[in-house]
């Protein structure tokens, strides 16, 4: 059950509500908005009475939430979700791009890439430091020197940075560098990451994971929401299927499922979910279409050379391309880019 | 191995060829197109000299096809076949949209809606009048009535029409109403139906199986080429994967890659690949700025009664500001709508 | 709804349950078992009382079934369905094994396989005459002429045989020959055939689709079974799923789950089940294990120079070895082998 | 590439093989068995001379290995890998049951179901303490109570004791109480956890993830291989498919598939497999008889009370009676039990 509070409602009558809830031994989720506050009743609420709520002073109104996620479904908020990284806003009206390459690979590279993505309009810099790899063999990632270039590049450009962060023990490390954590599709059921970044302030990118249903997905970020970090932005990436001609099979339905669902700001990734650098344009634009709130898309200056995922990610020309595509289609779709 | 004719190759070149080939004991399919003819050489090829083609009058170029299908290749053609359907181009620049009942119910209901499509833009009537039902105590449809119906309806809107066949049997009774005969997801591995949709002329409209690959598709595309239709159009409608909030999963990476891997059109079917109607709008938009050559929407005066597929039925009025929307969107697909 | 008829009912008391039951507008379906006859009502129940049909003479009982399945649930039969084939019998305490090529290539190789399984012990030969190949430039197989070998290994080996058919139309010239119709995998949902072969007497065995729910397969066994033909036994032989290393994934689970939901016999295919010979003994008692009626199992002397599934086909010493283990096995399976 | 040592190698020889690798800028893992040692160079091996190691005193063998997982190959090492739990022997000729509760909910239901699965025949007592939940606000597990319970219950039953670890941070807590550490499927690729639990001595139980194919499980297990416990236990507990009956896809084709691959223990988990308590028995010796080395099964006193897979847990009695069936089993499939 979630308890709306009216705009005019004082904390102390906001108090008074969590008071009340607590004396009832159940725990609560405050979300306080500009214009009004919300509380989530959380745990077992069959036996609470909406009534008694709503004779309190300071409630509009008490209303159950038939979702398992509660904090993330759009029955506790019904506005979309607005996230500022640095002045660029995530969620709402504003269409987001993130670029970069798949690793920081060595200070040049990144440094090229993020002009090169700059450039051609990208709001946000990704590049992953600490590497998720199939093989304990494989190049592992740059680790906390990836992230000073991360910094450079930032300040060089102006471009906020996003990155991956594997462990829950790295969370203070990868956070004092980065604008956006990154958790990625083979840890978005690591509950212990999903609840240490619950525990910081910055925002969140989780994407879901490669069989994971959508509330698969809700449900791990409300790991994050019920830990207190209410910053979560959703990322599509594709699923894990029978076919064979792509990496994986993005699921453009989840696109506009996820937005009727939740208020949270969600994200295609067309690179991984297609696999195939010629098939992300095509993809990338069905996306903002769809209603997506912003892509991730890889970008290198060299794809043949590029440790990881070069065959999924675009050359900064063709990346610009894509950008001046967006551009003619983001009217159309209501959105600001 | 295929073997191009030049413009100006005589038909006595093109038999010399084909009566070499023979000797050479391979079989042959021919492509007479406009400009030129164009000879697949069938079954292994492995020990055939292309220089020993090459050499002969009106040869311009014999080339090995790599792909296992064939005829439906972009290597064979590299142009995009358009089909003609009573005036209504299917392929290449055009945007077309097929809409219409998942069933036909009765007179009343097909002509109501027919006349709503039409006034809406939509090009092309669809209706079940032999329904592939999961029941055997489930409506069948109406059989050859339901075909006299959309006859009927083609007659008082001028728009062409579409319905599905379900067996070889069949063939030319649907073939004498109808100007598309549709292949449904369950028969697309039906051979001796492919078969004989391939010996007559009328355009065929092939679905996707919800667990076929691409590979899979185009394969069961050849044994309708091979069998001497060309007219053949492919539509993707979602496959089946482990996701449960939507009733398959539409495949929008299939969209670009259909379109790099064949020259026949790629028709999106956003109902089916969702099975919720207020999915269908979004991904009706991804699927033509994906690339597809056109869409089937399944349309209802009254969904909540239809006999089949009530819940992925737009009513008339959300089918007419989607039309709206896919207008303005064309030309940036560089389309014709 | 299906009314049980006491075993003393007789025939008239029979007929009047159907008359009253066609008077109220719904069709029947009667099973004439040994023991007593059952009715079973198609269509929509819900207004028929159970009552008003108890009190008639002769009946014993009317129960509803719940499942959309009707004929084939155990609701409606919970005794096993026992088909006798020549004399070999399939279901009950029987376990029964089919062994033989994937197609019949040549009268030699299909007698000296038919010899050598007859002398593993195998009770029935199968083998392929018109087969379903992805390509339409691949073998097709014999046709007639490998029928005509079916039937003279028969006659020298008393085994009952096998084979599959492709088309509606080709249902009264393969059951000319063969003791068993197969449907295979990619037409389990081609109702046309379906109900082809549900107007003949020859038992049918009946593939799971490769993206089939049991739900989709039960159903598509009552398409057979409400055509009138009640000897009908399922097959598992894996499904379509993202893993690669081997073709399909054999649904264990679905043995003792069918054995659950319908009183029709299961056997297992874990040739196609696995798409390695060298998996195919352990999945093959594994399925033994699992509650399984039989096994197929393709057996070809020079695996390697098959026409068709060499990578999966066992040497006819490798299937005698499998056999031994069978027979070790059947007894705590409790099973006559 | 890995260099097989002769039994009569010294240990000054080994050193002197190490030695040279490492001059060569590789790595090295040392596996000393009893009869020979075997040394596994990492990274790169394009550039190395096998003929240069195999001049060299004590060396047998060079090879390459093929397969991108190393030590955890068959080619590594041929002879199955034997893990001592206590006294309990994993893997060769021994088959193991490991048998208790989801969740630990309380000490005495924990200390009831432990004697109640060491007097069925159990080897090793499960039950979970930190459970990985799909909300977060459901019960998350007893924490370390629980596993304080679990080692009264080894106390009392002599039954060694397995659980999960949910986070790199805990391994050492838990690794303090438990026998061997679990690690859930959700985590399978949480590499962070896996070089944590690598870095012990304590054998680890891998669960295959949900979309896991077999290649991402042994690239799994190698992650805790190359950070030196090679006490690796694998368990195939289903897959994520289409199907809608069961919970998951118990894949079987797993079992002898990864009996080929690696030298491993393979554990089957039927109670996750099936997700149905009816199912479990049927799939749990249809794995014994395919070649698992053992099986994980949840029972539970009062399975329509417990807090967790409550469905899929076998009451005391009924694992008694499959305990039976699997004793029965064994000498069949050459184990001991």
């Amino acid at each position: 059950m979630i308890i709306i509070m009216k705009p005019s409602a004082t904390s102390a009558e906001v108090d008074s509500v969590v008071h009340r809830i607590r004396d009832l031994g159940q725990d609560v989720h405050l979300s306080a908005g500009e214009a009004r506050t919300i509380i989530g009743i959380l745990g077992d609420t069959q036996r609470l009475n909406r009534n008694s709520f709503e004779v309190m002073a300071g409630v509009e109104q008490a209303l159950r939430v038939s979702q398992p996620f509660k904090v993330a479904s759009r029955e506790f908020q019904a506005t979309d979700t607005v996230i500022d990284v640095r002045g660029v806003k995530i969620g709402g009206e504003h269409f987001v791009v993130m670029a970069g390459p798949c690793s920081v690979e060595s200070r040049s590279q990144l440094l090229e890439t993020a002009h090169a993505v700059k450039e051609a309009g990208a709001h946000i810099l990704r590049g992953g430091a600490f590497k998720p790899r199939s093989s304990p063999y494989s190049f592992q990632g740059l680790g906390e020197e990836g992230l000073e270039y991360l910094v450079e590049a930032r300040e060089q450009t102006g471009l906020p940075i996003i990155t991956e962060v594997l462990g829950a023990n790295e969370v203070p490390l990868v956070a004092q560098y980065t604008d956006i954590l990154q958790i990625g599709a083979r840890n978005m059921q690591n509950y212990r990451l999903l609840q240490a970044v619950g525990k910081v302030d910055t925002p969140v990118f989780l994407k879901r994971g490669m069989s994971s249903t959508l509330q698969d997905l809700l449900m791990a970020a409300e790991y994050i929401l019920a830990s207190g970090n209410y910053n979560v932005i959703l990322c599509e990436r594709g699923i894990r299927t029978f076919t064979r001609f792509t990496r994986n099979t993005f699921d453009i339905n989840a696109i506009p499922a996820l937005k009727q669902l939740t208020h949270l700001p969600v994200i295609a990734d067309p690179s991984h979910g297609t696999g195939k650098w010629d098939l992300v344009a095509a993809v990338a634009k069905a996306g903002l279409i769809a209603g997506a709130d912003g892509l991730m898309i890889e970008v290198h200056p060299h794809p043949a050379e590029a440790w990881s995922d070069g065959a999924q990610s675009l050359k900064p020309q063709r990346f610009a391309e894509l950008m001046c595509d967006l551009r003619a289609l983001a009217p159309l779709a209501h959105r600001l880019l």
